[in-house]
């Protein structure tokens, strides 16, 4: 079934940067013909549906540069090069974010943002049974943020209203919304 | 608002690709700091749930360069630089890619793909009373794929099982499994 894949045939590193690299690859395609690919390589990253019980979860509100805009999001982070376990990296964001641990974790779906031209592969959990941790980790000294806690029908009004809404924070939004219609389900 | 707000200083041009920009920045903290913010310039995308009825949708299998791997996704295309209609340019993906027009259009959702990132916007529509043509429009040279059609339990279990999944697909079978909700509820 790999009827369609392109070979490498050369690779350049045009751009070595902080959080990415951008390579120019020349490939061959299935029809023998040459063609071009812009890559952005990304170690990949992490985010967070945390809920403080079955209708609050925690946000985040923050600056994106990309966007030159403040948006609402979901907790996140990177995954840095020499970190090989996305959980422990969830863990430590939900730490440093938010201040909080949780003692439940599950994967709800690891997915490409963006596969056209994006290496960075999410990795999304939900995080319950969330204590307050009475030291929380020192937050990156680029990044800002105010935590937020809303309920269902508030981010889902926000996610209505704004211009400024990611993938992840949206999916995490509907896993949220099915696991409440799950619950009413198992009561009736 | 605004008090998150990050001030652009410097901005350079460090790559220039076929189908993102690459831009290094200085920006100035809320704090007064300086740091360096990588962001990738993309013209933004469509997608589209294309739904032949209730219970069979088109997908396409295609290469993706950046995963070295195939994936299953919904049809989906880069908005031109030249392009001001996201609409207009689904209409042409989908005859491009499938082959059909639709009769019934309807915006599900706009969100950004990698807010850390990357400007790339996606729009994804739902398009419905599907027609297929008699002349399909030429894919792009450099694009090879194999239409699917499949049952939403086939891309669920599909989903289940890939290490291969997109953010885009992944939220189109959110919505589709509303829509199938939905209608029971209805008919209830």
């Amino acid at each position: 079934m790999n009827d369609f894949k392109e070979t490498v045939t050369g690779d350049e590193l045009v751009y070595h940067g902080h959080i990415l690299d951008v390579h120019h690859q020349t490939v061959e395609l299935p029809n023998g013909q040459a063609a071009y690919r812009d890559i952005v390589k990304h170690h990949g990253a992490v985010a967070i549906l945390a809920l403080l019980d079955e209708n609050h979860a925690f946000f985040v509100r923050q600056w994106r540069a990309p966007l030159e805009h403040e948006t609402v999001e979901i907790p996140a982070g990177k995954i840095d090069p020499n970190e090989t376990d996305p959980l422990a990296v969830a863990k430590r964001e939900l730490n440093e974010e938010i201040g909080y641990a949780a003692n439940s974790w599950r994967l709800l779906s690891r997915f490409y943002s963006s596969p056209g031209f994006a290496t960075e592969k999410m990795h999304l959990y939900l995080a319950t049974d969330l204590q307050e941790l009475p030291h929380k980790r020192a937050l990156d000294p680029d990044e800002f943020l105010e935590v937020k806690v809303l309920t269902l029908k508030q981010i889902q009004s926000f996610l209505r209203q704004s211009d400024f809404i990611d993938a992840k924070t949206l999916l995490a939004v509907k896993y949220w919304e099915q696991l409440q219609h799950d619950e009413v389900s198992h009561e009736a």
